[in-house]
């Protein structure tokens, strides 16, 4: 732990400005016009992997963006973890809601804002960092390998087919990944679930042309208004989503589960004051945690139809369309529930209109085992780092990439994040603060040393 | 008539190069940076309004875009008609939309596509060019005042206090208006009444920033969501629309009415084939002809909320907003249903989200007389230039102007317009026949001859 303390004490500053370096590439993988961006941030991550002294170092190309592996095998003998991260990013728009620019780092009171701080450049970096410390003192106790990739914020499509062409080279003990969140630096918490997710685009064609809504208006189906029927019919008036067979396969959490899930410290006032909200939403019968950790969800994440730029334009518009997401929980198939969606959108449609539903990607949801070496290796890791035990709790986001490792390569992962819910990952101003990016890397190594230990 | 149709004859192609220049000004009034085209606009008109002899021509400013003002007075003992037109136009976008750029008209197949080329340049210049014919002919049988504006898009707020401070200069005995359609070439129609209209945008506001959907979503108002309930709401399952109160000053037609308008020609077939829809769709218990002529709508005219760029991105949005217009029928007022439409949104807002509602603009809804010697007048003008008696209709569109002039100038209004529905007003591809351009200059003349005769 001495040796630990004192590597990041003298590297401290160096190790801050090569992450600072990383953010500073726009890897927006959504958008195309980031692509040359991608790319660099691809060739960076490398670099520094081999700097690290990573043996086998490679910028594998496929049908989209390269995934960088790299590697350190001390001895066949001793086990292996693998190390997955992305360094992609979620596009930065609003952008006029940015305090300070996405792309040049800052920070404020303690924290460094930009996009991609915490998801996951500033997570994932923490491994390349911690894996030189272990190089540079002699500690790394089995052998590690990266996989870092850069389509996780759109939907990872090209990972499978990497992972089932290199199912040898990929062969290891567990999975440590840092992408989710604690509860706070006070409370330490381990994850001990992801939800899945179904992603789709849906478009609602009334006429052939925008129509002057005077002439036409009160005649012709609105495609703004029978989208907004057609959302608006998708949660009945508790909250549920109104999907037939959308529930079937979602196992019930048992009361003992539900009441450790509950026990984890949670302040709706302070949950509201941070979102300036005056009321929580939700599935009825649900609590904020089980609504966000446990329970499946629909969300509009984006809207347009018709004319909205200044002022007023009295048209009656000949199309609408939304992207919509549903989060998924153990044992819905994301592949099924898009199904099930489409089938169902398309059934609701009214004769007016023509409507078109077109899937973007998903992900699996999955559960982590906590009884496991490695599990028990993170534990006692974070026990000793932040001088507590850490909480088991079910995070709410998605990592596709956790299912299709156990599927493809029949191995669990660890899920070890040391972000917060407040570092507005995909909003502006996403934000990582410096002492959790220390504190992980001072935390990787213990994971490392008591998982060779225990294993 | 032979004198009409000759001077038309040896000035065709003149006329027409006219027409062309004036439609060649981009002037949108609702778009700040074509202000300096909207000016030139003006000046143009003027110019026109002068060559073709008016007296006291003058550009009168206002607040906001200054109306063209001129006339003839031949003999005040006369009858004088008071001519209102506007030389503003509609935004030209989705600009990908048009065939040939919406400020270069163009002529296929007999018909000038272009802003602005109905609505209502081509319109209110027939007139300009009419006065010209009846001065070099010799036939003006009555003085005329123009009255040109150019804010009629953006919801004529300058005019009002403008006829409050003229109401000498702007003296009249009827108000003749070319800017309404008539039911096609072969079924000339006059239409007898006009819908008013409230234009309002709303704002809904959940959380303080934009979220991650798998972090928060499910435990918070989705705004984009909430809108759409809200939306949805405001129509029953007839489509009737469902603000308390918003039917309580609606006249009823009687049957007698009712069948009059139902007995224009219309052809639900062709009406579906031209808009490529396969139900019309309607508030229940009324034909089409009534639900855009005498029925009350209300219309999104605009929808936008979170990410609507490419690709996926899975934000739970802070902020969702649309456009809302709703078409007033008489005898409902625009201020109060601008005030019914305000309180009865933000009462159906849940506690979830904040709601902001703003007004745009508005104007009342107006019949004119059939009874009246400007009626007749038209009616014998139409029924000599095309041969057959124009039918009454109810119009859908929206012309504030009127039943400003009524109130102001205790004046009523005929709208002999020449246009037609299927000429695209307010959408890409605005088109205006060539027949009809000059049909109107035919007319126009023979309406001052009747109106003198009958006066």
């Amino acid at each position: 732990m001495q040796v630990i303390k004192q590597y990041i004490e003298e590297h401290k500053q160096r190790m801050l400005d090569e992450l600072f370096e990383l953010l500073r590439f726009p890897s927006v993988s959504a958008d195309p016009k980031y692509k040359a961006d991608v790319l660099k941030t691809a060739e960076y991550t490398a670099a520094k992997l081999r700097e690290a002294s990573a043996d086998n170092v490679e910028v594998c190309p496929t049908a989209g963006y390269p995934i960088v592996y790299g590697e350190k095998i001390i001895d066949p003998a001793k086990p292996t973890v693998l190390m997955y991260g992305h360094y992609d990013v979620q596009p930065a728009d609003p952008l006029e809601l940015w305090k300070t620019p996405p792309f040049e780092p800052t920070v404020r009171d303690g924290k460094i804002y930009a996009r991609g701080a915490c998801d996951d450049k500033g997570q994932f970096y923490m491994h390349v960092k911690a894996f030189e410390l272990m190089m540079q003192t002699n500690t790394l106790p089995c052998n590690i390998k990266f996989m870092i990739e850069g389509e996780e914020e759109v939907g990872s499509s090209n990972l499978g087919i990497f992972v089932k062409a290199n199912t040898e080279r990929l062969k290891a003990d567990v999975v440590l990944i840092s992408d989710t969140s604690m509860l706070s630096m006070e409370t330490p918490s381990l994850e001990t679930g992801l939800r899945g997710l179904s992603y789709l685009e849906v478009e609602v064609t009334g006429p052939n042309r925008d129509l002057h809504s005077g002439v036409y208006g009160g005649a012709v189906a609105n495609p703004a208004t029978i989208l907004a029927k057609m959302i608006a019919s998708l949660h009945d008036e508790n909250n549920h989503i109104a999907i037939p067979g959308f529930y079937d396969e979602v196992v019930q959490l048992s009361d003992a589960e539900r009441n450790a899930l509950n026990s984890a410290p949670y302040n709706e006032e302070e949950y509201k004051k941070d979102l300036d909200i005056d009321e929580v939403w939700g599935e009825k019968g649900y609590s904020t945690l089980e609504r966000t950790g446990t329970r499946p969800t629909l969300e509009v994440n984006g809207i347009w139809g018709g004319y909205i730029g200044e002022g007023a334009k009295t048209v009656l518009p000949s199309k609408a369309n939304a992207k919509i997401s549903m989060r998924l929980v153990p044992n819905q198939s994301s592949e099924k529930i898009t199904e099930l969606f489409t089938q169902h959108f398309l059934n609701i449609a009214p004769p007016y209109v023509k409507v078109k539903v077109t899937p973007h990607h998903g992900g699996e949801p999955v559960v982590t085992p906590t009884d496991s070496v490695a599990y028990q290796a993170a534990q006692k890791a974070i026990t000793e780092s932040f001088g507590k035990e850490p909480i088991p709790t079910r995070g709410g986001g998605s990592i596709p990439i956790v299912a299709l490792f156990e599927a493809e390569l029949g191995i669990k992962t660890v899920l070890m994040g040391f972000g917060l819910d407040s570092d507005a990952l995909h909003s502006p101003n996403e934000k990582y603060d410096i002492y959790n990016y220390y504190k992980g890397i001072e935390t990787i190594p213990l994971f490392y040393k008591y998982f060779a230990e225990l294993s």
